[in-house]
């Protein structure tokens, strides 16, 4: 037997982060490798209680096919706690519901990029983004980030000088991996040059409401007078992930052809998540229960970021998030984090090495570390033993 | 704003019974559209308690992410209960969870069409497999249905005069739309050209359990002795199709591929879900749950057929479908069914136009009724209402 792979597959490769999730499920480790939610933090009661009812009540419907779309009742839940909240102030026909955001990801490849497209991403930027991008075959071109958000100097330099981009991808709030967060400056900024230069901005949120210290920034999108962002939410970070229930927010337009592509992706995503998510929403407050995560996650980082302080040698930098889920490090430029990572698992602790979150892969001592699903006493000692394994290259 | 959609999403169409759905969805409808299984024949009480149960007991497990290939427990329980049983040994390796087997079928897209691949398909076949696979720009190569299933000969001849394509798509049993089953001979036949020209097999079995009269013939899989059959299977028809549930059989090495597509194009069908099912299928008996599914369908395809013998014009043919839930009737070569549909509707009737089951969409005197999901009263109503309608013309 002879299977000849699509060129899009052969460009498709594993997700580093993924298969070390698999390195990292050994109960001895230490993981600060992927990106996931503290389970102890699900509200599983009401939940179950809620699952239950769903099927009993209107389990006909909750587990028959339903609209591409996705279910009105949680489209509406999420227009109204989700997004008005933050400025977004949206219509029925400006919202899809997607299997995760990553399908979001994936959509907007297949919507938007024929081979040779340039693309703009953050540089670094979230791997699972590059991944999904790659089967359709762009040209990345990488902004850097600084302290506040892209270099938008560069941007405006780039597009003076005649870049045509299918679209700008910009994880605006905690950055995954970096930490980072746009200036409010930066964020107007941004738009305006979207609205010159006639660029698609795809703003993709999954960290926004994980606001560990000062406020929560307006979204680009709810300043997007042009209908030019498309905006992608999850519940993955904020509620559950295992549900797998994103939303994506554009203009009508590109919101119907989104639909036309989940058609034939996979009809729609599943009735019964859509239902338990928008029941949950609807019967429970999913504001006070975010209030929960921020409390925990904020204890979580303080002591990682204590503890790399009292114990990373003076040169290792990091940034100091003041949301979402990780620090991003930076070691030695002469030091090559995926071989860290090696010496690093041998003493039962994991990070993601960061080279795969730079589009064209080449910077190697940089590490993302996530805080949010270990407890307190496992990230001391985690970060100490970390400290050993950097600190001997310095 | 300005967007530009890339030629991919231009391509893409709204799938013409999705948009029926919704007219249909009027309560005083009699409705042979969809392919909807018989809600009320859901397991409720068995599923409502499961997931409460799965939720307190494993929840920080069902509610986190979890791997893109699939829950073991559920890969394996498959294996065991669905596969076994019709003759298709494979292990955990040959096999992942798809989010409902359209799912599958974009992957098999995405996985080997570059544009212009000449792509094998019955005629007429599964719309959304046509609208799916369009995504990637394949030239199709239609080989039309006899009674027995696809005209082998017409297929051998292209394969001798030099066709190389790069797989064939075929729905053996009960076939959506035309409710044909492949006979074994042909099954037989199928493999060893697909041996002897070096052909990928698609293989799209989602009603090959619901058997109304007559024995389950075996599945090309099972007779696969080269790994070039990629199975595809779902719970959409025998269990619930809201749980967005499929799978995919093939070569490891075949596998391995989809299995990074998945990473990049939703992570992970839902935790939730897939615990669901698997304990599903552990605690109770899903084969006596097809069973029950199988008396009342039948009764169903019964009265449909009788009633279309009882009234319709005698050169007014159909498909005496030995399972699944269609039959698939022939009118005159004048008849446009779409038109006839506007009529039926008027009338409170709806089904779907048999013209988008086929991939150059040429023929427009057929149409597809389903049997499954309307009670017997009403079928007899209904088919009554179509007598009208079709009679007419005569």
């Amino acid at each position: 037997m002879n299977v000849e792979f699509s060129e899009r597959a052969n460009r498709i490769k594993a997700s580093e982060i993924r298969e070390l999730l698999k390195l990292t499920a050994r109960p001895e480790i230490i993981s600060f490798a992927g990106g996931l939610p503290a389970a102890e933090l699900f509200p599983l009661e009401s939940l179950a209680e809620i699952s239950k009812e769903v099927i009993l009540q209107e389990g006909k419907t909750a587990l028959q096919y339903s609209t591409t779309e996705g279910f009105n009742d949680l489209r509406e839940v999420i227009l109204k706690q989700r997004l008005a909240k933050v400025g977004i102030f949206a219509t029925l026909d400006e919202i899809f519901i997607t299997s995760g955001s990553q399908q979001a990801l994936d959509f907007t490849g297949k919507l938007l990029i024929n081979e040779g497209d340039q693309v703009i991403v953050e540089s670094p930027t979230y791997l699972g983004a590059l991944n999904a991008f790659l089967a359709y075959a762009p040209s990345y071109v990488e902004i850097p980030l600084e302290e506040d958000g892209m270099d938008l100097d560069l941007l405006e330099e780039h597009l003076k000088s005649g870049l045509k981009a299918k679209f700008l991808y910009t994880i605006p709030d905690f950055q995954n991996p970096s930490g980072i967060t746009m200036s409010l400056e930066k964020r107007k900024r941004l738009l305006s040059l979207a609205n010159q230069y006639d660029l698609i901005v795809i703003e993709d949120a999954p960290y926004a409401e994980l606001v560990l210290e000062g406020d929560q920034l307006p979204p680009l999108k709810s300043m997007d007078t042009e209908g030019r962002v498309i905006y992608l939410g999850t519940f993955s970070k904020t509620f559950t992930p295992g549900l797998r229930i994103g939303w994506v927010v554009g203009h009508p337009k590109i919101i119907h052809k989104f639909i036309q592509i989940k058609q034939g992706s996979d009809l729609q995503t599943s009735s019964l998540d859509q239902r338990i998510a928008a029941r949950y929403m609807l019967q429970y407050n999913l504001d006070e229960h975010i209030e929960l995560i921020k409390k925990v996650y904020k204890n979580r980082r303080d002591v990682m970021i204590n503890a790399m302080r009292a114990s990373f040698h003076k040169d290792i930098t990091f940034t100091d998030s003041k949301g979402g889920l990780f620090t991003w490090v930076r070691v030695k430029e002469t030091m090559d984090t995926k071989l860290i990572m090696e010496e690093a698992l041998a003493r039962n602790v994991a990070f993601v090495p960061g080279a795969s979150f730079f589009a064209s892969g080449d910077k190697k001592n940089y590490m993302r570390l996530n805080y949010s699903c270990m407890p307190e006493e496992m990230i001391e000692i985690g970060i100490r033993r970390l400290a050993e394994v950097l600190n001997k290259y310095y």
